[in-house]
C-alpha cells in the first residue's frame, strides 16, 4: 500500500452565507489551489465531494461533476460524491486515500460542502433531521439534539459531569474560533452566556450545540512520490479507522454515555499509525454538542472513562494541556456545514502540522487526529503527521 | 495493489414496488448473502451504498448505516454512501474495490438502491431532474430526455442512423429482459409498438427510454486471498476507468453524438485489464435511451464511429453476434433504479461469468464489461473476468 499525503488545503468563510453550493465550492477550491504553487486544475486526476443536502437545499444531485466543472477540473480517474451525514467529508477523504494508496490515481482533490441556511429556516431545521431514522425515530421527534441529550444525562448521572463542565467546552471552542478568520463565530462566549442560553434539549443549551452553517473546505491528496515532488511540507495520512455499531438510537447499547464504536475506530487508527493516544498533540473532534467532546476525550484515550468533565475544566484539552482539542474552534465555534466539516478538520490538521495556523498554532506539533461522527454509533478517525 | 473479486450477488425484484428503501435494501442484501454459503453479516467489514434520491423520496440521508442495521452488519472498517447520479452504484463498487485493493479491508458489501415511484408521480418525475444543472439547464427544461435527444438527432444527421435502428435497441433489450425474472418489463415489445409509442423528446419515443423503476442490488467484494477461500468461482475485477468531461450539456463539445469521455474510460479499463474491445463477450451498457446504446457500441470500440445503427440491426450486439449487449435487458428492459443500476450490472456480470444466468446465459464467456454513465460527459467502465 502506498503512503498518501495532503499537499494543499483551503476553506471558504463559514457562516450564514448568501452563496449557494456552486459558489461555496468555488471559494474553497480556489483557496486550495492557491495553497499549492504550480499545481493547476489540469493536474487533478480525481475529485470527490462530501455533501449531504444538495437535493433538498438546492434540488441538485450529481454535485461532483458540478464541482469539477466549476473549478475547471476534468477528472480522468475518479469522480464521486460521498454522504455519511455529518461524516460525509471524511468519507470523501477516505475514498481518495484508498484510491491513491491502491495505485489507482496519484492526485485527487476532496471537497466538502453544505448550504444549510434557507429562506425558510423551518425547512432548514427539518432537513437536518434526515440524518436520523425517519421511519422509527425522527417521526417521533428523536432527532440529534435529544439523542445527544440522552448521552449527556447519562454521563451526568453516571460520572457526576456538570452543566458547568459542558459549558466549559463551549467557552474553550468559542475562544479558539475567535482566532479563526474562517469561523462562523469569532466573538468568544462567556460561561454565563452559555449557561443562561436557551435550553434546546436538557441539559444541552443553545451554546452547547453547533449552529446551522454554510461553508466548504478542500484538500488535495497525493501519492508520497508526487507529494514530495510538489511540496517540501507534505502532511501524511498515518492511520484511519471507522466503525458503525448501529443507526437508530434504540439499536445501540443503552449506556449512551459510552461510545464503543469511537473507541474501536480510534484504536484501529492508532494501531495503523503505530502510536498511542498520548502521542496526539492536537485533535479536531466532532463537538456537535458539548457532551460529544467530553465523551471523545474518554473514547479517544485522552483520559479515563468518566473523567472528561474534569479534563476540560482543568484545561487539559486546551493550549498548554495534554492535547489541544479543537484548535480551529470545532463545530461549535466554526459551525457545522455537514459535508464540509470532515474536510475542514483535515484542513486544520494540514495547517497545524505545517506551522501555518497563525494565532491558534499549537506549538511543537508532530501528530494530529481528526474525529468525525454521524451519530453516537458511527465514528471515523484519521491520524496525520509530517513523517 | 491487491486483486479483488466479486464473491456474491443478489437482486430485488425491479419494478413499481410498494416497498421503501429499507425493504428494497433488505431484499437485495439477503439474496446476496444467500448466494455465498457460510458467509454471514458478521463477516462483512464494510458496507457502501449507492443511492441518489433518499433525501427527496424518503426524507432520509445516512442510508449506509440504515442499510447496515437492516442487514445486521456492523461495519468495522468502511461505511459510506456514494452518489454520482445514474452511476452511483458503480461509484460504490469502486470505493470498495480501492479499499480492498489498498489492503484497508478484505470483505466489503456494496448495495445500490432507489425508490423512485411516489404517490405523486409528478414529484417523482421532477426528482429525476436533480441530476442535471439546476441553475443553468434544468430550469429551462434541458433535462435528460432532451439532452439525449440532441445526441440522437446529431447521430441521425451525421451518420444516417434511423428511427428503426433506435427502435431495434428497445426490441432487443425488451426481448432479453423477458428472460429475466427480476426485470421491470418481462413481456417483450414489437418494433411496431416501439415506433408507435408516445414521443418523449424527438426522436426518442416512450419505449426508447428507460422507465422510472424501484429496486436494489448487492454484491460482495473480497481480496483475492479471501475470495479463493470462500468460493471456487470468484469473478475478478480486471480493469476500471472513469472520465468526466463536463457537467452541463453546454460545457461539452457540441458534437453530442460523440462521447470522448466514454472512449477514454473504456480505453483505461481495457489497458488495465490488458485486453482489446474484441475480447469482450458481453457488455451491460447504460441504455438510458436507445441512442446511448448505439453510441456505446462505437465509443467502447465494438464498431467504428457512425456504425452503431447497422451494428444493432445486423444482430451483432445480440446472442450469436460479436458481443451480447445488455443480456439482462439493460435499463430499458430491467428499469433504471438509479443507485441500483451500476450494482445490478455487476450482478449480471457475476452470474454470466459463473454460468448462472439461466435462460439468458451467454455461451463461452470469459470477459464481461459494464458501462454506467450519468450524462453524456460522465462515464465509468468496469471489466470483469473469471481469471
Amino acid at each position: 500500500m502506498r503512503r498518501v499525503a495532503l499537499i494543499g488545503a483551503g476553506l471558504s468563510r463559514f457562516g450564514v452565507r448568501a452563496a449557494g453550493f456552486r459558489e461555496l465550492l468555488a471559494e474553497a477550491g480556489r483557496a486550495c489551489f492557491a495553497s499549492v504553487p504550480h499545481l493547476t486544475p489540469k493536474d487533478i486526476e480525481g475529485l470527490v465531494v462530501g455533501a449531504v443536502l444538495p437535493e433538498r437545499a438546492a434540488f441538485q444531485s450529481h454535485i461532483a461533476p458540478l464541482a469539477a466543472e466549476t473549478l475547471g477540473i476534468q477528472p480522468s480517474k475518479l469522480s464521486a460524491r460521498t454522504e455519511h451525514m455529518c461524516a460525509s467529508g471524511t468519507a470523501g477523504i477516505r475514498y481518495a486515500y484508498a484510491f491513491i494508496a491502491a495505485g489507482l490515481a496519484d492526485i485527487v482533490m476532496v471537497l466538502g460542502v453544505e448550504k444549510l441556511n434557507l429562506p425558510n429556516m423551518g425547512e432548514a431545521v427539518l432537513n437536518m433531521g434526515t440524518g436520523v431514522d425517519r421511519d422509527w425515530e425522527a417521526c417521533f421527534g428523536l432527532t440529534a439534539p435529544p439523542s445527544f441529550a440522552l448521552a449527556a444525562q447519562l454521563h451526568m448521572a453516571g460520572y457526576g459531569t456538570t452543566e458547568e463542565q459542558l459549558a466549559h467546552v463551549a467557552v474553550k471552542n468559542h475562544t479558539h474560533s475567535s482566532k479563526n478568520p474562517y469561523a462562523h463565530f469569532q466573538n468568544g462566549v462567556t460561561l454565563d452566556a452559555v449557561v443562561c442560553s436557551r435550553m434546546i434539549a436538557s441539559p444541552l443549551r443553545l451554546f452547547m450545540c453547533s449552529p446551522i452553517t454554510d461553508g466548504a473546505a478542500a484538500v488535495i491528496l497525493a501519492s508520497e512520490e508526487r507529494a514530495k515532488e510538489i511540496t517540501d511540507k507534505p502532511v501524511f495520512i498515518r492511520g484511519t479507522g471507522q466503525a458503525v455499531h448501529g443507526f437508530s438510537v434504540s439499536s445501540l447499547d443503552p449506556d449512551y454515555a459510552s461510545w464503543p464504536a469511537m473507541k474501536q475506530a480510534a484504536g484501529d487508527a492508532y494501531a495503523m499509525a503505530g502510536i498511542q493516544a498520548s502521542a496526539v498533540d492536537f485533535a479536531e473532534v466532532h463537538d456537535c454538542f458539548a457532551i460529544a467532546e467530553i465523551i471523545a476525550y474518554e473514547e479517544l484515550g485522552f483520559c479515563s472513562k468518566g473523567e472528561g468533565g474534569p479534563f476540560v475544566m482543568e484545561g487539559r484539552s486546551d493550549y498548554g494541556g495534554d492535547v489541544v482539542v479543537n484548535p480551529r474552534g470545532g463545530l461549535m465555534g466554526c459551525g457545522h456545514p455537514l459535508g464540509a466539516t470532515g474536510v475542514a478538520q483535515a484542513v486544520e490538521a494540514f495547517w497545524q502540522l505545517r506551522g501555518e495556523a497563525g494565532e491558534r498554532q499549537v506549538p511543537e506539533v508532530h501528530i494530529g487526529l481528526t474525529h468525525n461522527n454521524s451519530g453516537m454509533g458511527e465514528h471515523v478517525v484519521m491520524i496525520y503527521g509530517r513523517e
